[in-house]
Formats: structure tokens, C-alpha cells, sequence
């Protein structure tokens, strides 16, 4: 699973600087250049080969009249262009870079751009995905596939915390042990990624049993698996809980993937999917300062068909307007999707101890605790969230250290 | 455009506790219930029908077992219900309410559950959806459009800033005038709404010429019509950008509403709308510290095909992988979209003046600004961010309580 690059991989020096701080030189040298109409096609040494339109290869000049040279971001505007470039010629310069020279007109002055072949090579139409990480799916032996991580690795290195990040990226779930059980831990850790999503329930939030509760979680009941706060537009992506005591009886935490029980039911009922995955459905949250409030389907989609996770929570569901006669069809839906989440071997159940931070996608990875007795035990989590912005960018932060080691 | 409900509606009194802190009374009262099977049908006194089916009302029950008195979320699960709810009976109670009383079999004890007619009616399947705030399209004549409104009367009075906040709703955009002119009061005056949206730019940004910018805002040089972030997963909802000094020559506001362009492109070109609003393209920032990457199309339509917003910002969006063959058609398409971006028609332009706040939905709503000349005057806007969910949540908050008063 360790797929951070090896600091081999960067010993190949860049040809031209194309305002790109990650690694991008290949060793695959330009083999020949050809110019065809509007296009340029090129192959490297080891036969691969690609096509380049002029608008595109204009559009990306990286020169320092194109990109800025301190913000690394596009200032040519190709709206500004009379008209379309034209290519007067495109050949390998002595060093080995593409060079591409436009021709001048009337309205246009001459212009020339200079390319690196690796850069040119992994930004190739139909390039392999940059390693795009594999989601797994997990039932009850998610504990048992998780990487055995201690805080201390994770918090002192580089590659404990890359190791970390990727178990919660592919598994959607992640498990720390040793974690100093003091107040505004898991904020001080989290910062380290990102800043703390924010919302009603504050930056970080106890999650113990209260007096007056707000919410299900500040009670002592049994928690269904569910999804935080998927009455926002945008459910904060993950959750960090950390354990400072679980001393009453009961209280073991449930991760349910989201993701395998929505591919089941998929597979199992097509059309209950299909209900789920389109039916909009209004979610809510009140209390006396907020009225929060988002309309969405359960089964979360992307573009492409693929499951990204659940807006499953029984408690804030709201009322919705179910026509009387599709609410057979819906409620039947909705109780088969619940029925796989309460699966005994879907559910992973552990009891977490002082000092463990259990991390998880909040949309992908559904999070439930059996009900507990306050009157045995002190028990208190102390939780935060974070979103996925921050942990993809520390992952390449990481990967791009590691590069240049 | 004043849609505040007046304190006059909520003098009619809830015959039931709904566990809803929205009022939802209504003067109407029931005048036939009936059972139909697993459905039961209502008619309101003024001809008003609606039928719900018994897995609806049961899900939706009000009663304390139900739903928790405190934190007025479901504590009802429906997948715990040995078979479906069978109706027993179903009457209006003597003030007025609907009864439901479901009946008792081997499996399943005896339960009643009491409903508030008003609370039903609003909730009956095809009522006409909750004043959902029209958005107007606008042009060069932004300004003229938009509510005059100053600070004391905002910051003082909440129907001062539900004004305020509606116009951001309606137009996407809304100026406010007298906004003392010092460092915070911005964030000052955002968290009175919610907690701002940190970036990589942190919590506020001072926008001035900096010696190193690591982003195109913060040199002189101007800047086309664009929305900020849009390299994030979601891109902050709310711009807020607050005038300290503006004696510099130049540097006149553009905002242009991405909606009528949009819209206009769809009318005029399909074919170019389609390939925008189904072409993911890659967006990214680094520096030292980030590197923020998202793909997504450049015009974001919604489940019903209705355009949220543009993702355009040309100093971010990165190479992408366009394909030789499709490149003329995309950028044919990308330039048409930017030609209507650049039409004065659609370019409200103005100069802020110290103490002026311009606030902006930053994906609705395109910000740019004219090239200025650090060296004829100061320039410093001081800015930050805000999400959708607490806009509304303030709205409906002021709503509350106006209906209260």
C-alpha cells in the first residue's frame, strides 16, 4: 500500500522549468517531433508516443510572459489572441526539450515556447491516471487490515503520516493508538493537516453524555450507523475522534463501509439503488441558534456512477414530501439499505481505550456506538473534522519532500 | 423583495408540538378525514386535499418516544417495526388535530400519534415549496438594482441584515456602504453569520501588492472576471471583500452575473454550453506549502440541469488532458464563454470607496477588477469567506424570530 514515490525516481534533472513544483523529469528522451497541420505528435525513446494541438501547447506556454514567475499561475490569456496560433516550426532543442515557434502576423509578434518532454509525457491525452488511490471495501475485519499505526511514528515522520493518510484514503477508515489523552489533542494533531472544518457543534466538539443534548450523540443511547451532518450542502468530509475515556460499560464503536453496502444493494435491487441514489430527500438540524437544512439523495453518486457515500441519518432525516404512492417503493428501499448497514458482518465493533483516534471518511464510512451506562464509567471522545482539500494536499506536501530527499 | 414573514402570521397558535421550532400553524382547519387502506386522506376547510401513506405518518410521529424531546431529532426507527403499521384508527381530535392510532398486534404494542394540521398541510406532497428566492439575472446595472443599504442599518437591526442577506440570495451580489475601515472588521462582521472558511490564504487576506505574491490578486495587474478556489472540492459560497483605501488610479470592481452568461451561452451555442458543463477540466494551486487540485466541468449545473455557477478562473486551471482532435471544439467553447464574460453589457463596474463592502456568491457571481498603479495611492481590500449553509440558517434564524416577535 505504500505508494509514496522513492527518492530514486527524482535523480533525473528537469530540462525546462515549467512553474510545476512536483517532480515531472523523465528519463525518456524525445525520439522525433512532427508537425501535422495544427498538431504536433511526438514520441519518446521508448516508443510511446502523443498529439498536441497548437491551442493547447499555446495555452500552456510556461515562459515567463505566460506564468507568472512567483505565482506559478497562467497570465497568458488566449482570449487575447487576434487569432488562432500558427505554427512555424516545432523541433527538439540541443538539450532535449520541445521547442515550438509561433508565427508572427500582422496582429500577433513571434513567440516561442520551450517544453519539457516529462512534463509534456505525463500531461499526455490519455496518460495513465496519476496513481489514483483504490478504494477497498471492508466488513467486520476492517481492524485486522488496517496498517498498525502509533502516534509517535505518525506525529515524528513523514512516511508515518503518509502511511496514515493513505490507510484513510483507500480504506476510508484509520485506526491510532498512544495518542496523548489530553484535552485539544486531536485539535493540535489535525492542525498539522488542515484547518478544523467548523460547524454548529463548534471547532471541536466532547462527545459525552449530557444533560441537555442537542443532538443523539450527547445522550447514552445506541447510535445507528450514520453520517454527521449531512443536512449541509457539504457534510464535512472526515471525522477524527479521539478517546480520553471509555471506562462505563458498553459504548463500542461500529464503522459500517458505505461504500460496499450501497455496491450490494446495487447488485442485490437495482431499482432500490436507483430510488436511493435519485430520490432527493430534505435534511435538518435545529436548535435555538441554527437551521441548517440540505436536500439530497441518500446514495451519493459522482459523474461517473460511482458510489462516493451515504446521506444516511435516521435522527435529522426530515419529514420530506413522499407522494402516498411511492412510499411503499421508498421506505422499502430505505429499509433495505438500512438493513445491510445493521449487518453484523458488515460491522466492524471495537472498544476504543485512552488514547486511540479512530479517523474516518464521514459520507463513505458510517459510524455508530452501541448504547452505554454513564452510571459505570466515565466515557469521553473529543472529535474534530477536517476536509479532503487538506488531506490530499499534505499527502503530495509529503510526496513532494520525499521526491526531493 | 421583502419576503420576511409579517409578525401578524403567527398569531394562530400550534394545536400540536411538532418538535419543529419553525412556526407552522395554520388558521386552516381540517375538514374530513378519511382512511383509505395504508393512505389517509385529508381535506382543509378551504378545499385544500392530501393524502399520506401510513409508513409517512408513522416515520414522522411527534410524540416524546418518537422524537427526543431536547434535541427534536427522530429517535424512531423504523427498521426496528417487526411488520408495517397497520392504521387502527385515524380522526380529528376535539381542538382540531389529526389522531392516528395504529394498531396493537402480537409483535407490536398499541401506539397514537397526534399531528398539527397546519404542520401537515405545509408538509403535504406538491405544497408549493417554501418561498424559494428567485434569482435575477443582471448586467452592467448592478448597482442601480441593488437595495441601498449602510452599515448601522445592517449591523443594528435584524431586518437590516435580512434585507442584506437577501439580495446576496436574490442577485448574488449586494454592496453595503460605511463599514468602519479598519483591520477585522470584516471578520468581525461575517461571523455574525458563521464562522468564516479558511483556505490556504488563511481566515482574512489583505488584498494589496505584495513583492511576492503567490497569486495573481495580490500584484496590480488586473484581473478578468473569475471565481476564487475554484481548485477546491467546493470552492467557499460567499465572498466578502471589504475597502480600506482605494486612491490608487485604476483599479475599478468588475462583478458579472455567471448565470446570465451561462444562461445566454446555452441559448446561442448548446453545443459550447454542453462541452462546458461536460468537460471535467483540471484546476490547481501550489506553492510551498499546497498543492489544492479539483477537476470539474467549468459550468456546474444542478440535478435539474439549472446552472449553480461557473468554475472559471484562468490563472488556475491546469493543463488538463485535451485531446488533439477535441481541442478546437473545447477551446471554441471556453472562448465563447469568456467573449460573454468580457461584454461590457454584462460588467458592472464601480470603484469601491473606503468603508464599502462588496459581498458576492464567488461561484454565481464572477469578480474582477481593473489594473491599478501602486504608485499613485494606497489599495487594500481585506477580505475572507463564507458558506451557504450559514447564509441560510441566519435567514431562517431572523425569520424565527420576526415571526416570534
Amino acid at each position: 500500500m505504500n505508494t509514496a514515490p522513492s527518492p530514486a525516481a527524482s535523480s533525473v534533472q528537469p530540462l525546462v522549468d515549467m512553474g510545476d513544483l512536483s517532480p515531472y523529469a523523465s528519463p525518456h528522451r524525445l525520439a522525433s517531433v512532427r508537425r501535422e497541420g495544427a498538431v504536433v505528435a511526438l514520441a519518446w525513446d521508448d516508443g510511446v508516443a502523443a498529439r498536441f494541438h497548437a491551442l493547447w501547447l499555446r495555452d500552456n506556454c510556461a515562459c515567463a510572459a505566460c506564468r507568472h514567475p512567483m505565482t506559478l499561475e497562467r497570465t497568458f490569456e488566449l482570449l487575447d489572441l487576434p487569432h488562432d496560433p500558427l505554427i512555424a516550426a516545432a523541433e527538439t532543442t540541443r538539450n532535449g526539450a520541445l521547442r515550438v515557434v509561433w508565427a508572427a502576423s500582422e496582429t500577433m509578434p513571434r513567440h516561442e515556447s520551450l517544453y519539457d518532454p516529462g512534463w509534456l509525457r505525463a500531461r499526455r491525452p490519455g496518460a495513465p491516471a496519476a496513481a489514483r488511490r483504490e478504494r477497498r471495501t471492508w466488513g467486520a475485519d476492517l481492524v485486522e487490515r488496517l496498517p498498525d499505526l502509533h502516534y509517535g511514528e505518525v506525529a515524528g515522520s513523514d512516511a508515518g503520516l503518509h502511511r496514515w493518510l493513505e490507510a484513510l484514503e483507500v480504506y476510508g477508515a484509520v485506526l491510532l493508538r498512544g495518542m496523548p489523552a489530553v484535552d485539544g489533542e486531536v485539535r493540535r494533531f489535525a492542525e498539522r493537516i488542515g484547518p478544523i472544518r467548523e460547524t454548529n457543534f463548534g471547532t471541536t466538539f466532547d462527545v459525552v453524555s449530557k444533560p441537555n443534548p442537542n443532538n443523539a450523540a450527547y445522550t447514552a443511547i445506541k447510535l445507528e450507523p450514520h453520517a454527521d451532518l449531512v443536512n449541509w450542502k457539504r457534510a464535512p468530509d472526515v471525522q477524527l475522534l479521539h478517546c480520553h475515556w471509555n471506562e462505563a460499560e458498553g459504548g463500542e464503536s461500529i464503522l459500517v463501509d458505505g461504500l460496499g453496502a450501497a455496491e450490494t444493494l446495487r447488485e442485490d435491487d437495482p431499482a432500490a439503488f436507483g430510488l436511493l441514489a435519485g430520490t432527493p430527500v430534505d435534511f435538518r438540524f435545529q436548535d435555538a441558534d441554527h437551521d441548517i437544512r440540505y436536500r439530497g439523495p441518500i446514495i451519493e453518486t459522482d459523474a461517473d456512477g460511482r458510489v462516493v457515500g451515504l446521506r444516511f441519518n435516521n435522527w435529522i432525516r426530515d419529514t420530506g414530501a413522499v407522494d402516498a404512492d411511492t412510499a411503499e417503493a421508498f421506505y422499502g428501499a430505505y429499509r433495505a439499505l438500512w438493513r445491510l448497514l445493521r449487518s453484523p458482518a458488515r460491522q466492524a465493533r471495537f472498544k476504543l481505550g485512552a488514547g486511540d483516534l479512530m479517523t474516518f471518511d464521514n459520507i463513505r464510512t458510517l459510524h455508530g456506538r452501541a448504547a452505554f451506562d454513564p452510571n459505570t464509567g466515565r466515557r469521553k471522545l473529543q472529535g474534530c473534522y477536517l476536509d479532503r482539500d487538506w488531506i490530499e494536499s499534505s499527502m503530495r506536501m509529503i510526496e513532494r519532500r520525499m521526491a526531493a530527499a
